[in-house]
């Protein structure tokens, strides 16, 4: 087992300011719309008298859990459903020890997360630390896998992006919004690839009738990105690169050889490689509202400054530390002049919900 | 279960010129010592026809980890012993999976240590925040638990040794080295109950047959802490704070309020504790000469270094971290002024090697 680093940013650590610990409650509402419907599903389907529970402990893994606190809530609520459904096929309070497993990349901040695990958890707890394309624990270890907004990130930037002989050459993006067909074919197809590892690595860490959950970033059957609001958010943040390389802060060739590892894929797609794979059934793939974006106008400042916690990173990594003010604010100046499309572009169906269980 | 913190300290974090991980090798030579002792007992004692093990997943925990690398080694170590043995008892190259969990307090710095685990290792790793003399692991989970240079860290300090009452008040001195007999019998009980807590923890996270290796500072019985050449380290740590009492740089009053954590037992104390509790068989309990220590002249800058990196959290969280350059300075012309009496002190039966098996 290798210490598999991904292209994916890890979230800003620590509890600062700026970091995703603090910024990060747009996410958590986010995974709080489908609270309710995952609860309907582990009711419905979690069958403790089917499921090979050794040595009397129930075994769940939250993969891409960042630094909390998202990651203790959903745990937290994952266990109430799953206690609930227990006392209700055994009628016993007589519960099992439940061990719960925090996992993210090698460069996510674990000091913080285990310095903020709640006092009073019922539960024993461990990080693990790797990749969630490779696999992370033994064979038949885990009942439950849990993986939140963030499957959406891709292990690898797809190499046809950076090839100027490539159709799919991603020249002036960041992004496949508003590019080439080729170049979202090459994001999609780094997409499958990916979740097609996942799910095998899954396939083999599940005991059988194991359940897995994602909540990710989706996209309606059909649908671009450049009609969803995040699609305007990303081409934003092209063209504010642009505008510096105008001014000479960073060079083309830098920002050329720049994207992000970020796909959001539609129910469709997903229902395709979870299909193929053919070691899980479908229990549940449904887009839903995620509802902090819909209730009012978007506040630009108070996005940015969730985008930048998580992918701040990123543009680090390749650009410098010292480009990120000017960037982030450039970006709210450039979102802002964008207001009024922005409130125009689709933002309902943009949340992926799917359930599996493992044959 | 709770993020219980220990009076134990910390080690220093990171990979810099003070950090433990630069500055362990010393601890990690003393336990090569005892390497092919407990090579000898996993290949006598581990029984693969009476271990229950589930899922064919082999499960050790190394607890007090630190930050490494000297907790990988001994992974490594034991893993290879470990699978010699179980290829002699089944004449098979058919190994089981291995899962890996590196055990320590919330303050220790795990990203240090997930950003350092060897990149081909065999096995799958995860960290596990909390105090060893709790529990921290689900009923019959582990296989082998492995304890290094980490149980003479009391869990907290005897009340006594604060209380101007007690005959135990531990006046003028930061250790039991030296000390009224009162206050050695409170470290002592400490330990007593520290270890009975550990051994409790341990009896419900093993299967039955499982080991346990404990390697910890240890004195040869009957002798006094102040014959050893540790004794006289912690002696000098009480004369340098005192000199700078006298000279107004820390009060009388800090000093009289701080001890150490530190407890080295003897083999009649450990087993009387062992034998007490009931729940395990000792396999071996034995004092060893600690190599690093015996070969040459003691070098004192690279030992008060070892010492500094081991110990500067608790004298900083006392004193404040700016004192702390000049008392490991004062401690290093102190310990060279007796540098003479130094070589002369005891320093060869000190590792003391326990090996138990669950009944």
């Amino acid at each position: 087992m290798s210490n598999s680093e991904t292209d994916a940013p890890p979230m800003v650590g620590g509890v600062g300011t700026c970091s995703y610990y603090k910024n990060s409650y747009l996410q958590r509402r986010s995974a709080n719309v489908v609270k309710e419907k995952i609860d309907e599903e582990i009711a419905k389907k979690l069958d403790f008298h089917n499921l090979p529970i050794a040595s009397n402990t129930f075994r769940l893994a939250d993969l891409g859990c960042s630094v909390g606190p998202n990651t203790f809530f959903h745990v937290q609520d994952l266990l109430e459903a799953i206690k609930q459904k227990y006392e209700m096929q055994f009628h016993t309070s007589q519960i099992p020890e439940f061990q719960v497993f925090f996992n993210d990349q090698p460069m996510n901040d674990f000091n913080t997360l285990f310095n903020n695990l709640p006092q009073e958890r019922q539960y024993f707890a461990a990080g693990v630390t790797g990749s969630f394309y490779d696999r992370l624990f033994p064979e038949s270890f885990l009942h439950f896998v849990h993986c939140s907004i963030s499957l959406h990130w891709l292990s690898k930037l797809p190499e046809q992006l950076l090839d100027k002989n490539s159709p799919a050459w991603n020249r002036g993006r960041i992004h496949y919004t508003n590019a080439p067909n080729e170049v979202v074919n090459a994001y999609a197809s780094q997409f499958a690839k990916d979740m097609e590892n996942f799910l095998n690595a899954r396939s083999k860490e599940l005991v059988s009738g194991g359940m897995i959950v994602i909540i990710s970033q989706g996209i309606p059957n059909g649908m671009l990105y450049s009609e969803l609001q995040n699609g305007v958010m990303f081409e934003c943040m092209s063209l504010s690169l642009m505008d510096m390389v105008k001014e000479g802060v960073v060079s083309e060739a830098q920002v050329d050889s720049f994207n992000l590892p970020f796909y959001a894929a539609s129910p469709d797609e997903m229902t395709e490689i979870v299909e193929r794979n053919g070691l899980f059934n479908i229990e549940r793939m449904e887009l839903n509202d995620p509802a902090a974006w819909l209730k009012r106008r978007i506040n630009i400042p108070e996005w940015v400054v969730h985008v930048r916690a998580a992918m701040e990173e990123s543009f680090s990594k390749h650009f410098g530390g010292e480009v990120l003010d000017e960037l982030f604010d450039r970006l709210t100046k450039k979102l802002s002049k964008f207001s009024d499309e922005l409130e125009l572009k689709y933002r309902e169906k943009t949340l992926l919900l799917v359930v599996l269980k493992r044959q």
